[in-house]
């Protein structure tokens, strides 16, 4: 099949953008991709490939925008139940330790996702999961990390391989059980450190091996905040997991900046993620390392926060900046990346094109997936989108709906209505 | 058709909210509505209404939220071209002048809606339409403006009238000739507000009698801000717009406070709008009148600024609240309602409840429908939202994505696509 426009095709070849190198999109006006079966074949000007495959099956794409796919690499999109009376409350005026009071809080939808079945988690799920591919999204990373304790972690993360096996969209799974001190720890928060070093990760070791034996392991993920998971509970936590062979990522700076950032580029983790309250020293390291710093601009927005990841210097210091939606019941539940571009742009002051970049090639490394995903080359996989608009810079400027019209995943073709009909 | 819900039926019912009343959303657990043609014949609980109906066909929107149609009051919503590369200059750091120099602002708009022909404003605004009304819009204003010519002007007219008939939203007329100084009377701008006065506005109602003589007056409109028209120049062509009969609304205090809220109030207009930059003098004005105080919040948003209309203020004052989109191509390209609930939520501290019934029975009021649009009463048009939401506290809590389900206009159901399908 070949994809056409007399638009703009967005390839963002090259490989991850780091620092000014960001929003690198190797446009080809009125360009053109070959997809054969899952994969991407070539690539170049419509006269060229016209020429090259004259008897190719086409896809029109008329004057529409033609790019890679989203991929969200931070996401908690499996969990129960809602806290939609918790947003009131906050809106309302109430103080978090009274909406905690009132049952509120991380823990509530923990205790949610505990009495959930399998079959109610997957159920749950799978909607946010059609809203993320409608949107664009064609790879999104997911966490455990409303269980913390063994048996709910292991079926959250069944239910994930169920998801990824049903859904047209991939996931990039991530085990965080040091998401939050179990509740059954409350006294002895070391306690539950030691459990998540010494008893599940490697128990998770063995049930990959035995439930996903041709996945790669999953990224081992945690919460390095004051209240959560202090640096050196981190560290051991991580160390533990890099033994393993566990691929690693951090939370870090979301509220105090504790270190995490400097601890994942030390530990060579794949990204750190939130970085709000980062250290220049942290973003120094993280430009001295391969690990990408992930920004996700809806925490604060969802909150009604001001403070956002600082970018710009992220960019300056020379290291790879992608963006996420963080999509999770409690601070913003949000699915949509083209969301996240149009707020990056306003609040951390990206063009476009940054912010598309940090949403394709860049988000793709932060997951470790830019080898297959993530641009528009030939041997990758043909992920690909068809925007509705003539110009790519409508993402960021126009915000509030979906700008996407067609998602082409591995290849396959799936159109997205925006639009209604009339049933009655 | 009898329409029920499992879940909550949000009425809104009792007339327009001000102050503190903002927010009474009349639920009905497992509410229903009877629905006879384009009009809402009874509400109760599916219970009542299945017993003294029982051979209606029903309509079974399950634990899915039913309300309102959304009434959005205040577009900008027809024009030609976009400003997108003006986006990118402006997050990239270039000086609003230097932008100006380089072509942008809205003149560039103007340049390229007086260039536009009938059929090409129609057919440019359609898919505008189209996503309002997917987005649960049943009702918005519309106001001309990107003309500043009289033949112009009077084409936007004709394409809003047009665009009207066939469009299943319906459309609240408002001319915006005084939306800036026109180009030709850069050097003179007291000729122009004498043109709008003396010469537009009686044209408009000989104009309006012959091609719309079933419909009520349009609104008139003046945009009351330093270097657009002053308060003696607004108050001119206001007057002069009141003493022909048209009905009146602002543009008041986006960038500066120049009196333009109790301006409106002292002469009765349905609302002023923007009101960011308002003193406390004018929404005393507005609480003691009966001119709607309507939040673009989307605009300070959309320009990337922190400073959102005093809403606790006007909520505490007693004056009437209400929201709206804003939609146009410089500051704010969003024409989803429910993302102005949101964003009013986080930047203005309202409860869901009460940017509800700000997006509502409110919005209804500042263009004057709330006798027949904006609640789910006996009488009114059927003009009914499905959410796919078990409470209605989602909308707001949750944003980026559409969660309408069903949109019923006049009693036609309108299903909104929001998944996809595998169409290669």
């Amino acid at each position: 099949m070949l994809i056409h426009s007399s638009s703009q095709l967005l390839t963002l070849a090259g490989g991850p953008q780091r620092g000014h190198a960001l929003g690198s999109l190797g446009i080809i006006e009125k360009g053109a991709v070959l997809v054969r079966d899952e994969k991407i074949l070539a690539v170049g000007t419509t006269d060229e490939l016209k020429a090259a495959y004259p008897d190719e099956p086409t896809l029109d794409a008329g004057g529409c925008v033609v790019m890679p796919g989203f991929v969200d690499p931070h996401t908690h999109l499996i969990w129960a139940g809602d806290r939609a009376n918790e947003f009131e409350m906050k809106m309302g005026g109430m103080a978090y330790l009274d909406i905690l009071a009132a049952g509120g809080g991380i823990i509530s939808t923990v205790k949610a996702t505990r009495t959930a079945s399998l079959e109610m988690l997957i159920a749950q799920t799978r909607p946010r999961i059609l809203r993320m591919f409608a949107h664009g999204t064609t790879t999104a990373e997911a966490k455990t990390g409303y269980g913390l304790q063994t048996a709910t972690e292991l079926r959250l993360l069944k239910a994930l391989l169920a998801l990824d096996d049903e859904s047209p969209l991939d996931l990039a799974i991530t085990f965080l059980g040091a998401h939050a001190i179990a509740p059954e720890y409350k006294e002895n928060p070391q306690g539950y450190v030691d459990e998540v070093s010494n008893t599940m990760l490697p128990m998770l070791k063995s049930w990959w091996e035995t439930h996903a034996p041709r996945l790669p392991l999953p990224f081992v993920d945690v919460f390095c905040e004051n209240k959560a998971f202090d640096l050196a509970q981190s560290r051991q936590i991580l160390t533990k997991a890099k033994e393993l062979g566990f691929p690693l990522k951090i939370h870090a700076d979301e509220f105090d900046n504790l270190g995490g950032a400097s601890l994942a580029a030390e530990l060579g983790a794949a990204s750190a993620d939130h970085l709000v309250k980062t250290s220049d020293a942290d973003i120094l390291a993280l430009a001295k390392s391969d690990t990408v710093a992930v920004s996700l601009p809806c925490t604060p927005f969802g909150l009604a926060e001001c403070q956002y990841t600082p970018a710009k210097k992220i960019i300056e210091a020379d290291a790879f900046l992608a963006l996420a939606t963080d999509c999770n019941p409690g601070t913003t539940w949000n699915e949509s990346m083209q969301f996240v571009i149009a707020l990056a742009c306003r609040a951390m002051k990206l063009t476009p094109a940054q912010a598309i970049a940090a949403s394709t090639i860049n988000s793709a490394h932060a997951i470790r997936r830019a080898d297959s995903i993530g641009s528009i080359e030939a041997g990758k996989d043909a992920d690909i989108l068809i925007l509705s608009v003539p110009d790519y810079r409508q993402l960021g400027y126009r915000y509030g709906t979906n700008l996407v019209k067609q998602v082409i995943k591995r290849g396959r073709v799936y159109s997205v209505d925006m639009g209604y009909y009339r049933t009655a």
